[in-house]
C-alpha cells in the first residue's frame, strides 16, 4: 500500500521523450516496484533513413523485469502507446488506460499479438489502482484526444502528479474541462513533484477551445452551402470528428469517413459512444454515388501529407472512389507537424491544380497548454520539485525559464536526459547517475539490427548510389581471368554514358593489372586500390563519390 | 526602339518559378528580340537524393539563341541569380543589375567562369535600358536584400511591370521606402500587364519594418550587456547586418563576422558602401581572443540549420575559433524556410545543452509584401492584365482570389505554368500553348544527367540497402565454379548477422544451380531466379526489400 513507512529513496527514470518529441517514457521505482508511465513511439529522423519508427531502450525495465508491476498509459497518442506491441513482448505486465486509449491499443496488438500477462485493464477518471507500493489515479485533462488523463501517484515519500499531454479547455467539445478542482486538492494536501509537458510552453496566453474549431466549421460549411466538403484531420481526433459531423448533420449533408485509421478509430469510437451520429447522416463510401455532391461530406486522413494517405491519393489523383472536381471545398483542420510542411504544400498545391478550393486556416487548435495553462496548473499543484518533460531540450529549459521567472528556487527544477535517476525523499531531491537508456530503430520486423554503421551506408547509397566493381582472379597463377566488369545502380544512366563507364574500368583494369604485376594477391590491398583510383577519377572527372564495392572472385 | 508600331503579338513565357518557391525565371518576347527576366535555382525536393541544386531547361532560349538580348536581374538572392553560371555558359548575353546584385553574381562566376559576352552591365534605379525593341526600367522596391528592384518594361504592345521579390518598407533600414510615386505615374500612363509576386498572400496585413527588427536587437543588446551576443542571420540580408553592427558599436562591441558566404558578402557591402562600419567595430575572428567575452558579438551563417554552416558547427562544438558557453546569448535572426524547421530545432537545442540563451522570436520580418502590399501595388499600377507569379500554385491561385474579391474581371487574371506561352496585344490577352520549359538536376559538374530512373534507384538504396550476389560460371560447361557470394551495403550488419546471411546465400544457391541444372544459361533470366527468390526470402524474414544486384562472371 501507498504511504508505507519512508525507508528507501524515490527514483524517478525518463526513458524516453526527453531529447524528442515523441518516445514518451518514465519508470517510477520504489524498492521491489516499478511501474512505468507511458510507452510511445517516436518517428525517425530524416537522416534514419529506411527505418519505419524508432522505440525506447529498455533494458533497464528487462533488467529488473521482477519488479516492474504495470504501465499506466496517459492517452492513445503513437508517443504515448506506440511502442507497446515491441516492449509488452519483453515486458509482459498489465496496461492501465482509459476506455478509448486503451481500445486503440488493442487495435495495434492485433497485429502484434503479445503475451497474457500483459492484459489490458481499463480505468476511470478518480479511479485509484493498487501497483506495488504505488496507487495511481487518473485525473481528467483535455487534449487532442478524448479519455486523455494525468496520473497522480501516491508513493512512500510523497505524492507525484504526472500531467501526460494536456490543456485546459473549459469547452470541449466532448466531455467535460479538466478537472481543476482535483489539482487543486491534491496540491492543498501536498505535491512532493509534478513531471508537466512543455510542448507549447514558447507560445504566449492560453489555446483556443475546440468548440472555436467548430465554430469556424460552421460558417465555412454555412458559406460552402452548395459544395461537397472534404475535411482532413488526424484520426484520433475524436471530437474534431464530431464536431464536423454535427455541422454535416445541420447542413443535411451525409458523411462519408475514409482512409483506413479513420474508420478503424471511428468506428471504435462510435461504438463506444464517444461519437453521437445524428440523423443516420453517417453513410459507406459506396453509397456516395447515391447523393448529390453538394450534399456529402468526407472525412479523411493524410492531413500531414503522408503519400499513402486519403488525401493524398485524392490530390494525385489516384484514389478509387473518390475524384477531386473544381468545386469541391477541402478543408485541412491539422498544422503540419515539424518536418511534414513540405509534404502537405504539395498536396494543397496538387488539390489546387485539380480546381478544388482548399482551407486551411481557423481550422486548428492545438491540443498543447501554453504558457498561461502550465502556469495555471503549476499554481494549483504547488509541486516541490519541478521535472518538465516531453519536449525537446530548449522547451525544457524554457519551462524551468518559465519557472525562475515565478520565483522558484533553480535547485528545485531538474531538466533531465534520457536515463537519469533522481532520487527523492520527502525532503530532498538529487539527480545520482543515470541507467541505460536510448533508442531503437525498427526496420520491418527487425528490431534494432540497424545500426549506425547500416544508416551511414544507406546515407553514403542515397548520396550517388553505387559502382559494384567484380574481377574473377586465378588463384594459382595470379591472372585475371575475367572482368573487371562495372554494374552501378544510382550513379549515372549507364546507357548514355557509356564513355564514361569505359574509360572508369580501363582506371580499375589499371589498378589491378598494376597489383598482379607486382604480385600484390592481398585482396584487402588490392580492392583499396581499386577504390583509391576509382574514387580519384570520377571525384576530378564529375566531383561525385559513389560507394565503390570491389569483389574480388577466386577460381 | 520601344513603341514601334505595333505588328506583332508579345509573348510572355514564364520558364520556372511557377510550380515552387525559386527557379524564377521569364522570358518576354516580341519578333525577333527576347529578354530574360532573372535567372534563378530551386533548391532540390527531399526526393531528389545527392542533387545540389536545380535549374530551369533553357531549351526555349538556346532554340532562340539568336534573338535573346539581355538577362535583367531583379535582386541577388539565388532564386533570382542561382542559374546564371550554368545558363550563361550556353545563352552568352549581357546581364543588366543594380550594383549589388552584380557584386554577387560576379562572386558566383568566380568558380563558373562564362563567355565574354556575359559581360555584367550595372544600372541605377531609374536608368532605362534598351535591349531589342524592349525598354527596361529599374524601380526601387524594399526586400530582404538592398538593391531590389521592380522592372517595369515598355513594348511595342505596352508597359510591363515585373514586381521580382518586394515589400513595401516606409523606414527600410537603408536606403529608401519603395517608389510609389513611380509605381503611380506608371499606373497613370497606363500598364498593360504586372506579373506580382505572390509568397506571402496568405498573409493578412502589412509586413513589418526593417527598423522594427532593429528596435527589438536594441532591447536585446540592453538586457544582454553583459554577454558574448552571437547573431545568425542570412548572409545577404545587409540591412540586417548593418543594424546588428550599429547596435553593437552603441553597447561599445567589438563585431567579427563569420561563415565563408557571410565573409564574402560582407566584405563586399563593405567595400561598396552598403555598410558603414561606426567606431573601427569590425573586427578579424582571430583578434576575438583580445576582448572579454561580453564586448564581442559575432554574426553568422547557419540560421536555417546548414550542417556547415558556422552555428551549426559550434552548435555541434566542432568550430575551430569559438565555443559556445554557458551564459552565451544566441539569437537567431529568421525564419526556417520550410523544409528546414527539423534542422533548425536541432541546432536550437544543441546550442541550449551548451548552456547559451537561444533567442527566435521578435528578431525577423519576412521580405516579402502581404495581402494588403500587393493590393496597394495592384492599386497604383492598375494594370489590364494580372500575372501571378512567384508562388506555389496555392499561391498565384490566392492572388486570383484576392483580385476576384476586388472586382477583376477573370478573364484578365492569368494564373499560367511554366512553359505557358502569354501573348498579349494593346487589347487582349491569351494563353496560346507552350513551349519546353521544365527543371535539370545538378550533382557535381553534371548538369542533367541525373534523370528518374537513378533518382529512383537512390531512393530504394536509401531504404533498405543493397545486396550484391556475385557468381562464376563456367562458360563451356555451365557449372558454378565460384561463389554465389553476397555481400551488402546498408542492408544489416553483417558481423551480427551472419546465420541470417548464410541463409540467404543458400536460397541464392539453390536458385542458381536449379537453373543451371535446368540447363538455363540465359543470365537474364538466371539473374531473375536470383533476384525473385531472395526477395521472397528477404520479405517473408524480415519485411525488408533491399535492392538485389546479381553479377554472372563467365571464366
Amino acid at each position: 500500500m501507498a504511504r508505507q513507512k519512508e525507508k528507501e529513496k524515490l527514483k524517478i527514470i525518463p526513458l524516453g521523450g526527453l531529447e524528442q518529441i515523441g518516445m514518451n517514457m518514465t519508470a517510477i521505482e520504489y524498492g521491489d516496484d516499478i511501474i512505468v508511465i507511458d510507452c510511445g513511439l517516436a518517428f525517425p529522423d530524416d537522416d534514419m533513413l529506411g527505418v519505419d519508427l524508432v522505440i525506447p531502450d529498455v533494458t533497464y525495465l528487462t533488467e529488473n523485469i521482477g519488479k516492474v508491476r504495470a504501465f499506466f498509459i496517459t492517452h492513445g497518442h503513437e508517443d504515448h502507446i506506440g511502442a507497446l506491441p515491441y516492449v509488452l513482448e519483453r515486458v509482459p505486465v498489465p496496461v492501465y488506460g482509459m476506455r478509448l486509449t486503451l481500445a486503440i491499443v488493442e487495435g495495434k496488438l492485433v497485429e502484434h499479438p503479445v503475451p497474457d500477462a500483459a492484459e489490458r485493464r481499463v480505468v476511470q477518471y478518480g479511479q485509484k489502482i493498487d501497483a506495488g507500493v504505488f496507487q495511481v489515479e487518473f485525473i481528467r485533462v483535455n487534449h487532442s484526444i478524448v479519455d486523455a488523463a494525468a496520473l497522480a501517484i501516491e508513493t512512500p515519500v510523497g505524492t507525484l502528479v504526472h500531467t501526460g499531454d494536456f490543456k485546459i479547455d473549459y469547452t470541449p467539445a466532448f466531455g467535460e474541462p479538466a478537472d481543476l478542482a482535483r489539482f487543486a486538492e491534491l496540491g492543498k494536501k501536498g505535491v512532493l513533484a509534478m513531471l508537466c509537458e512543455s510542448t507549447n510552453i514558447f507560445r504566449e496566453g492560453f489555446t483556443r477551445s475546440e468548440q472555436w474549431v467548430g465554430r469556424n466549421f460552421e460558417n465555412m460549411f454555412a458559406e460552402h452551402a452548395n459544395s461537397r466538403i472534404i475535411v482532413s484531420t488526424f484520426a484520433s481526433n475524436v471530437s474534431r470528428v464530431q464536431q464536423i459531423i454535427n455541422t454535416a448533420a445541420k447542413y443535411d449533408k451525409k458523411v462519408v469517413v475514409d482512409g483506413r485509421s479513420m474508420v478503424n478509430i471511428i468506428t471504435a469510437a462510435v461504438e463506444l459512444g464517444y461519437i453521437q451520429v445524428p440523423n443516420n447522416c453517417l453513410i459507406p463510401i459506396e453509397e456516395l454515388k447515391n447523393y448529390p455532391k453538394e450534399r456529402t461530406v468526407l472525412i479523411t486522413t493524410g492531413s500531414q501529407g503522408e503519400s499513402m494517405a486519403a488525401l493524398s491519393r485524392m490530390a494525385a489523383n489516384i484514389h478509387r472512389k473518390v475524384t477531386i472536381e473544381p468545386g469541391d471545398t477541402i478543408i485541412l483542420s491539422s498544422t503540419p507537424i515539424p518536418g511534414n510542411e513540405k509534404a502537405v504544400a504539395k498536396v494543397m498545391n496538387d488539390l489546387s491544380l485539380l480546381g478544388a478550393k482548399v482551407i486551411f486556416q481557423d481550422t486548428h487548435v492545438s491540443g498543447h497548454a501554453c504558457r498561461e495553462e502550465i502556469k495555471l496548473l503549476y499554481a494549483l499543484v504547488k509541486p516541490k520539485y519541478a521535472i518538465p518533460i516531453h519536449g525537446e531540450f530548449r522547451h525544457r529549459q524554457e519551462q524551468r525559464e518559465m519557472l525562475l521567472e515565478q520565483g522558484w528556487n533553480p535547485d528545485n527544477i531538474f531538466v533531465l536526459r534520457s536515463g537519469d535517476v533522481l532520487e527523492l525523499t520527502s525532503r530532498s531531491a538529487e539527480a545520482v547517475g543515470s541507467v541505460p537508456a536510448g533508442s531503437l530503430m525498427v526496420d520491418g520486423l527487425g528490431v534494432g539490427d540497424v545500426g549506425n554503421i547500416v544508416l551511414r551506408d544507406r546515407q553514403t547509397l542515397a548520396q550517388h548510389g553505387i559502382i559494384v566493381v567484380v574481377a574473377v582472379i586465378e588463384r594459382s597463377t595470379g591472372q585475371l581471368v575475367s572482368g573487371p566488369d562495372l554494374v552501378s545502380r544510382g550513379f549515372v544512366y549507364i546507357r548514355e554514358n557509356e564513355e564514361l563507364v569505359e574509360e572508369a574500368r580501363q582506371v580499375v583494369e589499371n589498378a589491378i593489372q598494376e597489383c598482379l604485376d607486382r604480385r600484390i594477391i592481398d585482396w584487402p590491398r588490392l580492392k583499396n586500390a581499386v577504390r583509391d583510383d576509382l574514387n580519384d577519377f570520377l571525384w576530378h572527372r564529375m566531383k561525385r563519390c559513389p560507394v565503390i564495392l570491389p569483389v574480388i572472385m577466386e577460381v
